[in-house]
């Protein structure tokens, strides 16, 4: 019997890898002489870079950045199997985990450090980017990201603008002669679900701006800032972005890679399931398990348990889904293939316990459900 | 498909009758057609009396009682479908539950209030009885409920003792002749799987007697009163109770069981198991749900879940298990006839929340199981 094991990390208690393996020991408990196939997967959130270098047998690059305060932080980047494809999580060198909540900011924090990062990646002759966006403390347009690959930004007297949201209000002009050329020869791919445009009630600054930290007021003069560079983006480039949809994805960074990439934009589940060839991996298996750490109606708006689902309902085969907190609403989440939701929480206890005890109870918790599978196929022959 | 549905209560949250419609709710969420037949069950603990009731369309009698330390308390025996069977839960007159922790005295609580159970149901026409001796306050060696159904008991002088424990150390005779002369003509069924002897080392006082609120120095003077009585019992009937294995059930009674009626003692799940049929209705069944609130290593001891799967096993039924809390070395159950065993906590949260939600995540949790189950008959046809 074939089994899949595609689960996402279990955010503060395990990553994929460690859950695919806590999974497994489980199934093996239930049937030891199970052929088990292991997909650390992600949805493009935290746990991408892991999931496409555990796929390809890539390695990470760990290297000094600026962050988002400007302040030198450990990012790293991956080189794929390829060789070629290098990917990126923006919250590495550019995120909210790297900030103080007291120290959110949005008027001056920066993506110049997710630039740096495209940019150590083009020197070791990355020409593919897989840039994972989720996360962001940033609602600077993307232009620290621009900066730091030689764009020039400029305020009405020439002066060059320092970095952050609230810089954008005074641009004027803005210099790509030594802009990257190496950006040209390069490929973009962003893993993103925000439909968002830049600008407007639905823009950067009102739908994600108060989560990184933005008053009100600070939402306004964001939301002016990025509108005055959509406006200079238009007259540079003949690109609209103020309404394009996805421009307003991490603080606006899609709006750069829409105007000075060739970019396209997928779900994440999407590309992380084609680069772990999660199809071709399905084929025969007898069931797959998934999971993540809460489990909702919103799962199935492109997170993994519904990406690793809806690939397998293709080829027929039942999903079980080992979450850590199963919320209201799982009724939607049948119809796009997921068989069943199961808690590896097995008695009242905090949240710190469950934690901790991740490993221990997801591999009791897919040890009953696949004796549960087992029982069923035995008496039915 | 045809799914039987035999939970026990779940302590301090659900009835075993509200379980098992929990439960079906969720069963049929994932199989609206199902034939579903409902067992609440138990395993002669608190809810045997509720137990028979359903499964043999019985009835409740409330009456008033003296409790273990002689107040009134209000109590119920049943009768049951037949008319002639009266079923007993001992606590319910003589139980620990109806005494403050403060006040728990074994040296003067008395089962009288459980002879007087019976002295009523024989009024009723009951000549078949069913004792569930579970949860007892008394260690009085049963001479309590003696004394209610007319047996007198006398000190050195001659004079009438009184009531608890540690009056049995003044025991030195016993005259039966007005002890109700009905007891002779009935059967007594004891619901315990209780093998202590009346004394010893491993007799009801020094077993049982520090949870009753024994100090050490009243588990010696209980254990020589028991003692005391067990000689008198042995002059009288010649029957040695001092280490007939029982004996010691629920401080004594078992004994005054052996000695002064016609009983035989039973498992109480074999005997829940007995009067629903459950047998009977095992037949034909696709699967059977059990559980209750706390599963462990210890479940294997005759509680409810062990002795529904050891019946299922016979018809080679898969078994479900949905529990509150699973504890450790569920291994064991496996062997006996158990699937699998699923917790109904279905995120990190207090037992007090899990207690009150009780019945909804019952519901989701039975939901879940079966659409797994469902899904593996499916897949193979």
């Amino acid at each position: 019997m074939k089994i899949v094991i595609a689960p996402d990390s279990y955010k503060g208690s395990l990553s994929a890898t460690e859950a695919s393996k806590a999974i497994e020991r489980g199934v093996r408990k239930a049937l030891p002489d199970a052929e088990t196939e292991l997909v650390p997967a992600a949805d493009g959130g935290e746990g991408t870079m892991d999931s496409l270098v555990a796929a390809t047998n890539g390695r990470k690059v760990e290297v000094t950045v600026k962050g988002p305060l400007l302040e030198d932080v450990q990012a790293a980047y991956a080189i794929l199997g390829d060789q070629i494809t290098c990917v990126i999580e923006m919250a590495s060198a550019s995120g909210l985990c790297l900030i103080d909540q007291a120290e959110l900011n949005p008027l001056i924090t920066t993506s110049y450090g997710t630039g740096e990062l495209i940019q150590k990646a083009l020197n070791d002759g990355c020409r593919k980017f897989i840039l994972a966006v989720g996360g962001s403390a940033t609602n600077d347009g993307g232009v620290g990201m621009l900066q730091a690959l030689g764009m020039k930004v400029f305020d009405e007297e020439g002066k060059c603008l320092g970095y952050g949201g609230a810089e954008l209000s005074r641009i004027s002009d803005i210099n790509t002669e030594d802009f990257d050329s190496r950006i040209a020869d390069s490929e973009f791919l962003i893993a993103s679900d925000v439909q968002n445009p830049l600008v407007g009630p639905d823009g950067a600054s009102r739908v994600f701006g108060p989560q990184k930290g933005a008053t009100p007021d600070m939402v306004e003069m964001l939301d002016k800032a990025l509108s005055s560079w959509a406006d200079l983006v238009e007259i540079k480039t003949g690109i609209h972005l103020h309404d394009k949809p996805g421009a307003g994805a991490a603080g606006g960074i899609g709006g750069a890679f829409q105007a000075f990439f060739r970019a396209e934009t997928k779900r994440g589940i999407d590309i992380v399931m084609e680069y772990t060839k999660l199809g071709e991996k399905l084929s025969g298996a007898d069931c797959v398990f998934t999971g993540e750490g809460q489990i909702d109606y919103q799962t199935a708006s492109g997170k993994t348990p519904m990406g690793v689902a809806q690939e397998a309902k293709k080829h027929g085969i039942p999903v079980f889904v080992l979450a850590g907190s199963i919320g209201t609403g799982i009724e939607v989440l049948y119809d796009h293939g997921i068989t069943s939701v199961h808690s590896l929480v097995n008695a009242p206890m905090p949240l710190k316990e469950a934690m901790e005890r991740g490993a221990e109870l997801l591999e009791v918790s897919a040890e009953q459900v696949m004796r549960a599978f087992l029982a069923a196929i035995k008496n039915r022959g």
